[in-house]
């Protein structure tokens, strides 16, 4: 991102400043605001925000907060809990990921807005990170097999070189990440909280975790608490983050269909894990395949062959190993199958039994006899043991 | 079936030895034998054969076993077995449901070619059974949740009036005659060998109680032992006699998955249940799902719709159970997450919280508290217990 090295150190304090302030002055997704700050550039809509000079429903969106806010302070808080702050100005911004954010907006999917900052706890950007990403999700109150499953995804996705994005939550969330570290492999959780809270508050190691192996993000400013709301609001960003989202257990009425639908909108493919009928986890997976919307998936191969199908090496037999009499004549196998019901019989017993001429049986029995699967006895025709 | 009634008892019986004549005469499925007798009728085929005037491919399926064979006495040691000779020109045959069998030797596909006859051990018609039938197959080595899951599909379709089709294998197909008959309902086996032995001999006494509740059917004459390719050979008859083909577990290569493929070539829905991806036994079901071959089904009510779509109740709610603050406008759903965090809130902290205005946030305050979500005391606004 040549620009952003060509702006001026205070130019880029400057936008940093706005940033965190657009970023804490409205609540998420801000429609108005982001189509203002999209139009006027970040500086200038939080120049026309203090003079209220900005449009009607961009104050509307920002009225109650606006009073107090600095956005150096905010910067500072972050900086002190160990967050920076990533601006779509600045190189490491997931612009192409985003894009079809940018776009909801344009077309009035107002719950779509792209954010106007991250908050970023971590090792790598989130822009290096949506290069190669997939998002994996599903319910909290998953079930061992889920939870195997999702680590099982996330384990085999990173090491086929995918991100592996979630958000952070008990159950599916955090078995994909978990699975994605233990191969050594990058992810990312996005949280519906500030990037600086544990939250959930079990989960404090595993987003040190993440933070080492990849990044944790948010686009709520330090501090933030989650709120039911946020959670809907913040899947879109799983979604969109992730080339694919692949749904490992959700109930009939879950956050993961929720995040299912967005990556639906945003046009990413869908995938859904197949699993008991008898699981009540499993209905909504199962739901989205029988209406079309997921494609159902049962191996991490299956999910690197539809996002880089060039890249798949000779798909590993799938068809069960063969059988050494699959390869016989119809007629031959039906000769042999005879014989393995018995400890021997003639030529003409064979061809009764097979209903077959006893002159093609008797030019079957050489062939078979040649390929060892029968051999002659003093008593008649034995199938050998295969 | 009135053509039959009008017809001499001498008639009827030479009908009945002709064809018993016919079903022991040629391996089926004997695509040229049962194009042969479709055109001179069962008598004039039979009279043909001995005299050896049949065409040569016809001659080539009967070659070997014509010389030794009698009608009158195959007839004679079936009744003696308990069985009865059902032929086409009686009622109870499953004429409809036999159609595609029909047409699919004109066009050629000769391992689908009709049976000649079908010995019958039990209380109902084919024909009659066939009128509202569904095949459930799956794998021998099916797993405890295969079946759990085939009982409970054989006993939902009973009690839907379907008769449910099954081969009396052990595994799947065990599971689901057992499934229906514990509903009461009728059920048909197809057996790979003569009609009046149990086999598999453990299902014995399986096999008696389907031929009380509904019927056990071979096209084989009795006697016959079973071989490998007459499993296959018998999945046509009941991938044809199902108005649809219901696959419970399949590994990657099995006979369900023949079964399927069969069903498939009928034009009859193909119906898979999914199971965990850990599981071998559902690869085949996924592998029909991913590749389009089949519907994925996870309920008898899935079936019934899609075979009966006129007789469905109004389906039972499947989304999962309605939360009061759903009807909530967003907004007002925001204010009252807001609260649910705290002990208590001002107007103007829950404006700030939320990123509404404050005039909103009061407007909707007292709308939260009819309808009983909220409610105001001394230290501000509190959320009630719901």
């Amino acid at each position: 991102m040549g620009r952003w090295a060509s702006l001026g150190e205070k130019t880029r304090q400057e936008l940093l400043h706005a940033r965190a302030f657009l970023s804490a002055v409205a609540e998420p997704p801000a429609q108005a605001l982001a189509g203002f700050v999209a139009e006027r550039g970040a500086r200038g809509a939080v120049d026309a925000i203090l003079r209220e000079r900005a449009p009607a429903p961009v104050l509307a969106e920002v009225e109650s907060r606006c009073g107090e806010l600095s956005g150096e302070r905010l910067l500072r808080a972050g900086e002190a809990a160990g967050l920076r702050l990533l601006v779509p100005e600045a190189p490491g911004w997931p612009r192409e990921a985003f894009a079809e954010l940018a776009g909801a907006r344009e077309v009035d999917l107002p719950d779509m807005a792209e954010p106007l900052a991250l908050w970023v706890r971590g090792r790598f950007e989130p822009g290096e990170l949506a290069e190669k990403a997939v998002a994996v999700v599903g319910a909290r109150a998953a079930s061992g097999y889920g939870e195997h499953v999702a680590a099982e995804f996330g384990h085999g996705l990173a090491r086929s070189g995918f991100a592996v994005v979630s958000g952070a939550a008990y159950g599916i969330d955090g078995a994909a990440h978990r699975g994605a570290l233990s191969a050594g492999g990058r992810t990312v959780a996005f949280l519906a909280c500030g990037a600086d809270l544990d939250y959930p508050a079990g989960h404090g190691r595993l987003l040190r975790a993440i933070a080492d192996q990849g990044a944790v993000v948010s686009e709520y400013p330090p501090g933030t608490p989650p709120r039911k709301h946020r959670f809907l609001v913040r899947n879109r960003l799983i979604a969109a983050m992730g080339q694919a989202t692949v749904v490992v257990e959700a109930g009939a009425r879950s956050g993961a269909a929720n995040t299912a639908n967005t990556a639906d909108l945003l046009g990413r493919p869908l995938l859904a894990v197949p699993g008991p009928v008898t699981s009540q986890n499993s209905v909504g997976c199962h739901g989205m395949v029988r209406s079309g919307q997921a494609v159902l998936v049962t191996r991490t191969e299956d999910i690197v062959e539809l996002l880089s199908p060039l890249e798949v090496r000779p798909c590993e037999e799938r068809e069960g190993s063969a059988r050494a009499t699959d390869r016989l004549h119809p007629e031959a196998r039906r000769v042999h199958d005879a014989l393995t019901g018995v400890d021997s019989a003639s030529d003409e017993e064979l061809a009764r039994d097979c209903g077959l001429r006893l002159g093609r049986v008797r030019a079957l029995l050489p062939e078979l006899e040649l390929d060892g699967f029968v051999k002659r006895t003093e008593s008649g025709w034995t199938a050998t043991k295969r």
